[in-house]
């Protein structure tokens, strides 16, 4: 890993969010939905009425009928800007699979609809196209060849960010759902996956509930895709560690998510840190700013922590020491 | 618990299913669902063409227009019958909770909506209404007062026993999902909420499946249940034990079936299995088939199995001496 | 459940702990222990060096040619009292169960060395004597008859019980270790099993981190119990919700903690808090002070928190609004 | 990963065993050990009671007064070999680490051991020597410098394998125990991090009760380990997933242990299969012969099974196909 500590001083910190916090939601047993149909472009009102929010990671294709063009003035009417373009490989059409699909069309038109997403991406300035390949992976013992399974998942990514070099890609791991298995599952498996492409221009999405969904510690999962030189994008969260709940952040693991933005400053990010919750019962824009913050108290709580002493205790590796210093910038003496 | 092996003999299963099963299935992924849209009585042919199945399990409301008399006339053309109604009580009106709900008004709907499904159990011969109160919990930490949710998880359920003494009730619970957590979620919370309401109608609908994913032993839960006179009903799948991934039976946790199946006999259950699988990628007749093969299978093998050796064993708490019985009887000499 | 908020007045919270919290270390991997022999007496004159303990938790037998009356005078010395007498019904004798082993005569091994725990508890003024059964349980499928587990389980604990009418005795749950599978497993389980025995002079221990292991929502589990009337001792310490790791107070669920201590409250709980930590890689000294500081932030942070606002907002279930409560409180405007 | 299939013909099991398995047992309950003491060369010999292994795994430094001579000539009494030997870098010495330790005296002590290893190996004619660095890790959030503990972690195993370039070492990673959280944690983490040592003679130990608690498809593990030509030794057992239980083989995952015995054969492994086994309860030459028995019994249903029909089912990622020849072959028609 990346040595660490550049400066760690005090960050301000600004804000994103994936637009389909702000649309409808629907599971298999509310099948009419947790409300209302949402529009792309309401949906992007609705972010722009939270009013800390910069950026806006958006999914591709659009609404029937509404063009990028569309998308670009509803952005700037919000005063929003687009951060990633995620194109939906993983709805009906894909549902057995996108880069990974046992039927070789269905893997091209995975790969067709994520080149499309790079003009998109292109127009709306976006940072990066991102991978979100939840339907690769498999359900069952004995359902795949697990070989093939690698073959597919990396030549897929592969073969679109080979397409365009200078363009940024970032694919976002998680463990399951809606496959009771995703091929890119965590940090280290979606490092050794990513570097077999040999491509620079992958990277991970670092979502702080996949990676406690994972049973990582997402700030030494931070760490890893950080040295590595693969880290595109921040995503936070909560969940109680065996789903994805995407929940508000901080809600559940606080000291999980202290230490995590630790860690943040530690490797000297400076770019936005997007939201990614499902509100199912919640307004999301309630949800949104309830998230911020959380976000800008926890800020204010590092930046009253002594971290040099941190660190020191942290080099000694003295658990209570180290939980001492946390525990008085968080409760006060 | 109960004493156990009453007879232990060779039993002849027979099946039921869950209707959803043959149903459209949507998550928060595949917004425009696994495949096309299936109508409640195009669901109840589907059923038929499994050939081996005996009883539903049928939700209700039916889809608009079709009524009662509809779904009897289906199900006689498919050879079937209904074996159970469970009242949707988990879907838009009722995200928040139903007979939990914060609004007395919903909550009001939902003993309403449970008590209309009475009759129509009553026209189809039904054995059981079935309380599948899956929004009945909660997400957050704080969220709920603990106390306050017992009582209108309780009295809920109370209320529309309450009101037809003579129809059989049961509550089918699940650790989670929808909510992060639900209030009805293992055997044990379970029958002490029952037995709280005073009432003898309401037993309990033990899902194999979702006892695994409670972290239970299968065959004590179920044991259990009998013991206290609350079985109402089995259900059957499969999953990873971290989610309810209602997979095909046995595969994942074979021993853990064979185990269960066991104890079906040792309780001397002779009513219906019912299939409560949801096959998002697979054909669901071939799917209802596999596991029905798989029980009958399994069945055999226990057919096989030196069933006295076995309780001796147990007596000694033997794991190994058990473990080769059961070994011996399905991978043979 | 039991109605709530009982006055929710400030407390003054008074600690006590476990004795083996100051004791050696051991387990598979470091068979030659994580540090030195400590005596029961040292232990004491160890637990008094927290300076803020009033009473211990204290494993019978003591260590051989060491008296009641020399523990007696060592707690004295160090101006604490015996809360509880546990008696080691988990070593080498039972290794293979203590109330549940498969062999009478080792059953009566343990009923007869329980029955020995009740003098000692009497002469040194203890609460009550604790059960906490951790072999008996199973390891492998097929292992046990789950219906005489349950029989030898019960009538074990109501046998000694039954014969001290005057003394009140508890059991602690956990869901496994040493067992893969605990018998006592989880509140609702030791409820049923508690009622099932008749008698009234059998309460619980919730420790929180069995209860956060179990997966239980602890503040949920500790209102259940005190709604049954069974709840003896609270015991305290956090852990990965996996294992029972033993760690300090709040050190990885701070916010469960937190919602924890705030339903101590509401039930009108006024006896010591029990700290139950394995400090395996820690000063123990330093590992209760850690603990107790933070218990005593927590103590303050609540004090600082709109309770009435929360129960309101716990009334309508509102997630975010019952967290910003608490984050308000928390982490200041 | 690597291509796969060839050849899968019919496989001759051989078997090993680590001999820890034929030793005493002590863990922080039972702190008077499960048994009585065993001496190495006793442990040796009940090892050669199995009638079944031939190779031994060994932990070193041995008994005190035990040379390598010694055991060499038990090994030869009891017709065994050595396949490893494995340094004890995890007892009292190392309880805050071996190559991580925070002390760099620490740390060279663990080295200076590992090295010692290396003759002893020589002399025996084991095939590597072991790293089992369980101590290296953490137990709470903040505890550790995620990037320091990497380079700790790494330096260490690359120093000591630096050493010896002609002999084979091999990391056994396990995701947490006795820590909370070990460094060498799952399959992929473990590959990042050897190759970050740019040697060659760094391997990995597959163990698929290890596999099974990372909550990794062990066969996935195993295929990827193998694909990076790292795989140097296979250990077997299983587990409850959710920690070491160190069971006997398939007595919990039988259909994920048959998977990863597919695969086994699938990538061309000749060598031995290692029982990583901890019967606490149980006889140990026993729980040997039951693992070996079902491993032979299963090894004959892979033989039954249509394993090109299989791959042809995979190719198609259809999961109820592939299960059913599973089951055909498993079960019977």
């Amino acid at each position: 890993m990346a040595e660490s500590a550049k400066g760690t001083k005090k960050s301000s910190l600004r804000f994103g969010a994936g637009l389909w916090m702000f649309g409808q939601f629907i599971d298999r047993y509310a099948t009419n939905a947790y409300g209302p149909q949402v529009s792309v472009l309401e949906a992007i009102e609705r972010a722009g009425e939270v009013g800390e929010l910069d950026a806006l990671d958006i999914n591709f294709p659009f609404d029937e009928g509404v063009s990028t063009d569309d998308v670009a003035a509803a952005l700037q009417r919000a005063n929003l800007r687009a951060h990633a373009i995620t194109p939906i490989i993983y709805d009906r059409t894909f549902t057995r699979g996108s880069f990974t699909h046992p039927d070789p069309d269905v893997r091209k038109r995975a790969i067709a609809l994520s080149k499309d997403a790079i003009p998109v991406a292109r127009q709306l300035g976006a940072k990066y196209v991102k991978f979100w390949p939840g339907q690769d992976g498999f359900d069952y013992p004995f359902q795949v060849n697990y070989a093939d399974l690698w073959g597919l998942a990396v030549n897929g990514v592969a073969e679109v960010a080979r397409s365009a070099p200078d363009v940024q890609f970032a694919i976002e791991y998680k463990v399951k759902e809606p496959r009771t298995h995703l091929f890119w599952s965590n940090a280290a498996t979606t490092l050794l996956a990513i570097e077999a492409t040999g491509l620079d221009n992958i990277g991970i999405v670092m979502d702080l509930g996949h990676s406690l969904f994972a049973k990582e510690a997402p700030a030494a999962a931070l760490n890893l895709v950080h040295s590595r030189s693969r880290l595109t994008s921040i995503e936070l969260n909560d969940n109680w560690r065996e789903w994805d709940d995407d929940l508000a952040v901080g809600s559940v693991h606080l000291l999980e998510t202290i230490e995590f933005l630790i860690e943040v400053r530690r490797i000297g990010w400076t770019d936005v840190l997007l939201l990614d919750q499902f509100p199912f019962r919640e307004d999301p824009v309630r949800a949104a700013r309830s998230s911020i913050r959380t976000l800008r108290r926890l800020d204010a709580v590092i930046d009253k922590m002594d971290l040099d002493a941190l660190r020191a205790a942290q080099q000694r590796q003295y658990a209570l020491e180290a939980q001492e210093i946390v525990m008085s910038a968080l409760l006060g003496e």
